[in-house]
């Protein structure tokens, strides 16, 4: 088979970032990717330069993972960046123009093929099952318990456990390939989803009680403010997932959040759909974008104001 | 290969039952086994005493599904009773004296082989797994996507979305076998998990924000009376799911569900512990059963009697 990758060995100096905000699927890319070549490479870095959310403080090895500072580092022989859909979303890092070569692997249909070699597939559940082939059959490193354990986490989270429409068969193919190397499901489960914090679901339950109805039960909309926030005293990443339940409800067709941050007048809207709607179209109405049925924004305003001028546009739509 | 099954033609009379209270793998298993079994003869009866539950209502030919009733039908050459942990599991049914052979296919560990021919593999996910090794293997009959949807719901629905401990490689290879057959994912999960009627999902919040908290947060019990009930109009099968949300609560090592039932003053109680307590050893205490991390028990009471009662079970345990 012919190898894209440049053959590496134990000098080659190499660096490893995924985008911000990291999710299971950069973490856990990175990771992998990270591990293997270690096998390798004595020279692997890889690059965090956000806080590492808790729940995934169980992927092994994390102790591994460095912020990146310009002036630490001299160049690089290779760059991998991975799950980007974009050259932007990694940050200000300056690590491109630094690497000699640049590879960009990533599942993002946004993806503009910005590296020198790009393994871009679209039709890929998640980075991490790029990263499966990658290790497996480009670079061909053998797999072991903690690079499966990391790539079995970026599929999970990626596919919402293997629910949305991104898995296919060779997603499953490739989680009974790293199962047979003793990835620990319940432990994996146990940090991402059973040690949710009591105030996170007390506010769930807050919220979802206050949840308003409009057109016929078409569209549902949960408002946050900050004293709420504060009240339950809860993290941004934890009131994410609460759209979903809003999205799921019998007969909803649009759910939307429109929560106050922290910063004064700023209000984001978080906006998902479930089948007949585009709410790509309705973020836009408020400077953002994002996909048809996933999408957000961010607008100034007050709570108030900003639900008043959703309900017209929705109004228009529906 | 050796088959146990003996050989089926057009004119075998076969009956096809499960357990009380259907479940995706009980209804996914019958359905998966009967259609493909109705490829051979035409004589299959896949029967169901109970009412099939909304949300499986997508299940591909379930207005195959009958009741039945003893004067309707005749002997039966063969009896496939499928995910019932044991022979008592599926009610009042003659069916078992009726049949010239039964053939029993389960997964649970209470299983006590009641069958002439008996599949019981304690370490298989769910029903569905094994009933795809009998089709394909065992019978030798095509699959099809209307098998492949069955048998997929099942397993999704008995794994908990492949989370569960029960979930091998095994699981995601067959799982991988059946995607081939087209089955529809972002269908099955919208039946299954985005279709949740209003009340429920209030009813979920109201719940979560009473939920009470004990033993320094290691215990949490939601109450829930005829009352709540009737002011949310939910169903049973609402309910049930919701003491998840209590058990995974970080700090939460036990997580109960105090109801009123129907009838009067009978009230029954649901278990989960996380990992360091023997749920089955309380439910005894209530004259019931069931595993360690999930049990219940019907006892007799008033709700404060029975708090007050498990509050001091929970004492000596904690």
């Amino acid at each position: 088979m012919n190898k894209l990758i440049p053959s590496i060995n134990s000098d080659t100096r190499i660096a490893i970032i995924a985008h911000v905000n990291p999710d299971g699927d950069s973490l856990g890319s990175i990771m992998a990717l990270g591990l293997a070549l270690m096998k390798r490479s004595n020279q692997v870095n890889i690059f965090l330069n956000d806080e590492l959310p808790g729940r995934y403080s169980f992927l092994p090895e994390v102790h591994l993972l460095k912020k990146y500072q310009s002036n630490e580092f001299d160049d690089f022989d290779l760059c991998f960046v991975l799950d980007c859909g974009d050259d932007r979303r990694f940050g200000d890092i300056d690590l491109l123009v630094k690497s000699k070569e640049v590879i960009n692997i990533d599942h993002h249909v946004s993806n503009n093929g910005f590296g020198d070699i790009n393994f871009v597939r679209t039709d890929a559940s998640s980075t991490c099952e790029i990263v499966y082939s990658i290790i497996t059959e480009e670079l061909e490193i053998q797999l072991d318990e903690k690079i499966a354990t990391c790539l079995y986490t970026g599929i999970v989270t990626d596919t919402g456990n293997f629910r949305y429409e991104s898995t296919t068969s060779y997603t499953h193919k490739v989680v009974a390939e790293l199962l047979d190397f003793g990835v620990n499901i319940q432990e994996i489960t146990f940090n991402l989803y059973q040690n949710n914090s009591l105030n996170s679901t007390k506010f769930l339950g807050h919220v979802l009680n206050q949840m308003e109805i409009y057109f016929n039960g078409k569209v549902a909309i949960i408002t946050i403010d900050q004293d709420l926030l504060k009240e339950f005293d809860v993290k941004y990443e934890e009131v994410e997932g609460i759209i979903n339940y809003a999205r799921d409800i019998e007969g909803v067709e649009v759910a939307v959040i429109i929560k106050e941050a922290t910063t004064d007048g700023e209000i984001k809207i978080s906006f998902r759909s479930k089948k007949n709607y585009d709410v790509n179209e309705l973020a836009k109405g408020f400077g953002g974008g994002g996909h048809k049925r996933a999408s957000g924004a961010t607008t100034k305003g007050t709570l108030t104001d900003v639900k008043e001028s959703l309900l017209n546009k929705l109004e228009k739509m529906i």
